[in-house]
């Protein structure tokens, strides 16, 4: 079985070589203007500081108390995660590790961690960018909980097009076993190698469809969740209007209300057509425009991905040095060549330049253009190399939001002068990128990428400087804190802004009934009491 | 000012005439093979029979304890309701009626009432088919809440598609509103005309699209909702991720949880192309292979009605004898002509046939096919309808659900079985129609209607028969228990058993929370404790 690194991105065997690491520190002086990094030597699991386990010696059966299963339950995988890890901090480690084989298993944990007073974090697959699978480590032992032994397909039902998977499934784990009967979940977050269906749900993660369904909640026909009160089960429904909707409850719940341990997803035809077309722009606001005529023209297209122009440089995508639209229709059925037309209309219509026309593919072969397999590409590596900068000393990350198109301007405006400006003020320097991932008739979800170099031994400090711009400028413009990477413990306190103070105070009234005794993710998603 | 009618669906002034009743009288004696009915008298407002309000001569300034103002407020328009109506029963009626002009005000009769141990029922536009706006008589006086003073838009974002609307707006109210602007809501359920937003959104009213934007709550981007604990509001977002959506946990609270005073919805630019067609097939099974067909292409067809032959009967709409499909696309930009070519080709190949091929119109012209007319006109004037059958003595009813294609066979099945020998039972004979109102990938929303002939004194507990017969049937398929007409109380001892009693707890956790004085419609939506 393929390792995957117990610090950084991804797995081992694909983590970039120490060549690729000093071509990327060459582009990474380029980009910042600033002296290449030098290489330095990668972190040995050995080296590895862990606090010690409070159960240990305690045999009790259904915990792993191994040193190196709790440093690989330790961290998500956002910045500071990759940092503490890198630098070989797991003293916050969690105590011991489970791994449940069944709802009855999961169920069992959770009432005994509320009789000894142990506090359970679902760990997912574990790539969590907010903090939302960290122990807290104020609150007794921890538990981390992981369903990496619940992950099979379970059930499929053709005819609805929907299939029953357990909540430590993965995304590859998913799509092979759809793939025989010509079925797909079509949910390619950036994590899909590593992340799990459960925590897809609990996060309310973003996918590959960037209208309609652009949110993995919109696939959930039923979920189960084991809650320390017992088994919270919902109906195969394509829909109801039977009260408020038990799904849409669960579903950004990150892990502190119950364990997601399986659901009724539902599936497509693999598509045997797809068209897409790359539309050239000046800059990403006149991208923008056509970007709006598109979502509010109910084409649906599948994908609607803009690029800024330094967005498009980074990720090798041709541009003519402007930004870029990827436009996509697929299909499992007839030709949408129509629709493409008619969207690739629209942009052209609104100042964009297409000289290389639309492609279409069908069956096998790939649907895209050179352009967006480009993108493709990129997005997969993105992660890696955000680890690999690290090790170059390099701060790279990423924020994303929502906002009407009314105040699509401000937003940009504001984001770039507050982050730019914070980025001088603590790094000297520093890049700015954007692109929009997912799009809606009222308003785009833009997605930042920044760069900047790292003082040794500041770099956290740096990190939350330019996270807290951000933050701010996103509230201050009426967006949202994020659009599909959750809250976690890094977005909450923007997120008990953001929120109705009823809404939460209704929520933590919700969660004491399912969680009486406060064993699950304490920390995460709600404020604390 | 046009007026309602007291007691039946609708205005006075389109109630059917005594000519029309004597029509119908006639149709209804050949489809149900009995004696075509007597008409009798309709009943007047001043022979009807009313408690005394528990706060007369209290002078409580905000409250109307006016006669015919309780008598107004005592029903929705449940058969049930319309029948007590028609027999000059109003022992049912509120205490009082409020109509608050402001949130201040809403929430100031909230605190009142929970400070006086007095219930409060949010009657919406009072259309409630399951018996969600009638107060609990048993819980000390009740207040009927009335939002028709809070009816305007108040704010159009052109730029993001989006217009905030009050609470007690009615559809027409909306649409005009909207249409100068060249904007509309586009949500179209058979109370359109006297129904409102808040009540919309507070029941998941279902509306105009069949598929995608099937349910109000879809076109929700931010609420306002008073509650006896404050003012509940949510963030302008196009979507986001940030924990669970508030939105949807107030869709469906039937006003339980607060009232909901404005929301900003998402809108459409009115639509300029239409299109349509009309597929005959020998039956409804038949039909429900293409409707599957379509629901599953992602083509997202605006009308997709599967009407069975009894529904195409008793509706005009021409069928060649069997079931027909009417298939709408539109649109505000360029004709959709190929999609629907495409979803007409496959009802095509599931056995379908066109032989009024597609029709189009452009603009102003109506767009759909003659069919599709005749439905529209059928479907708005069928509540009236059936208050008219009531006042023969024949029994009429609608209810809908929804389940997955896998169990469509079955569910359609033992529906017909149970409720056909439940109306043999009690009334000797009936008629059960069937039609598909809106559509999923994983599954259709059927709309059953059944019409029985009633014995003089016993309809309302030869109604509950059918009524039970067919909420058994529909539980028993593993269907939900109402698509879109809420649960209220018509339908709460079914939704207990169809939703998870761990749901229920959280939810009436978080409604202890935000009434804790249980002042909001007691007895709808939650079980009674």
């Amino acid at each position: 079985m393929r390792k995957r690194s117990h610090w950084a991105w991804g797995y081992e065997d694909r983590f970039p070589s120490d060549e690729a690491r000093r071509d990327l520190a060459a582009r990474v002086a380029m980009l910042l203007q600033v002296d290449a990094p030098k290489l330095k030597a990668l972190p040995a699991l050995d080296s590895a500081r862990v606090s010690e386990s409070r159960f240990e010696g305690r045999n009790i059966n259904f915990l792993d108390c191994d040193r190196e299963t709790r440093i690989r339950h330790t961290y998500g995988r956002g910045y500071p995660d990759v940092l503490r890890g890198y630098q070989g901090d797991f003293l916050a480690a969690p105590d011991a590790v489970a791994f449940p084989e069944s709802d009855d298993e999961v169920l069992e944990i959770l009432q005994w961690a509320g009789t000894e007073g142990v506090k359970v974090v679902p760990y997912g697959g574990g790539t969590s960018v907010v903090g939302g699978v960290e122990r807290d480590s104020s609150r007794g032992p921890v538990v981390s909980l992981s369903l990496r032994k619940m992950n099979r397909v379970l059930d499929v039902d053709v005819l609805s097009r929907s299939a029953l998977i357990e909540g430590g499934a993965l995304g590859p784990e998913i799509e092979q076993s759809l793939a025989p009967r010509n079925l797909t979940l079509r949910h390619f977050p950036q994590s899909f190698e590593f992340s799990t269906l459960g925590g897809w749900i609990a996060t309310r993660a973003g996918g590959h469809f960037a209208t309609v369904y652009t949110h993995i909640e919109d696939l959930v026909q039923s979920l189960r969740m084991v809650t320390p009160s017992g088994i919270f089960e919902t109906r195969r429904l394509p829909a109801s209007g039977a009260g408020p909707s038990p799904e849409r409850f669960v579903a950004g719940s990150e892990g502190t209300l119950g364990v997601i341990t399986r659901a009724w997803m539902r599936v497509f035809e693999r598509p045997s057509w797809r068209g897409s077309a790359s539309v050239y722009f000046a800059t990403l606001r006149e991208g923008a425009e056509a970007v709006r005529a598109i979502a509010q023209s109910q084409l649906h297209p599948h994908n609607c991905r803009l690029l800024d122009p330094y967005e498009a440089l980074i990720n090798n995508v041709p541009s003519e040095g402007g930004a870029v639209l990827l436009l996509g229709f697929e299909s499992s059925g007839a030709s949408r060549r129509a629709a493409l037309e008619e969207a690739l209309a629209l942009a052209l219509a609104n100042g964009g330049r297409a000289p290389r026309g639309i492609r279409e593919k069908v069956n096998g072969e790939r649907g895209d253009d050179a352009s967006a397999e480009t993108w493709r590409q990129a997005f997969l590596d993105g992660p890696y190399l955000q680890s690999a900068l690290a090790t170059l000393g390099v701060i790279a990350d990423t924020f994303e939001t929502a906002c009407t198109w009314s105040e699509l301007d401000e937003l940009l405006t504001t984001v770039r002068e507050r982050v730019e400006a914070t980025m001088r003020d603590v790094a000297g320097k520093g890049i700015l990128t954007c692109r929009f991932t997912h799009v809606y008739s009222d308003g785009p979800a833009p997605y930042f990428t920044f760069i900047m170099p790292g003082r040794a031994g500041h770099e956290l400090s740096q990190w939350l400087a330019v996270k807290q711009a951000a933050s701010e400028a996103l509230l201050a413009c009426g967006a949202t804190i994020t659009h599909h990477h959750a809250v976690g413990r890094v977005h909450l306190p923007w997120f008990e802004r953001e929120a109705s103070p009823l809404f939460l105070r209704a929520l933590q009234a919700a969660k004491d009934e399912l969680d009486p005794h406060a064993v699950l993710n304490p920390g995460v998603l709600l404020p604390k009491r």
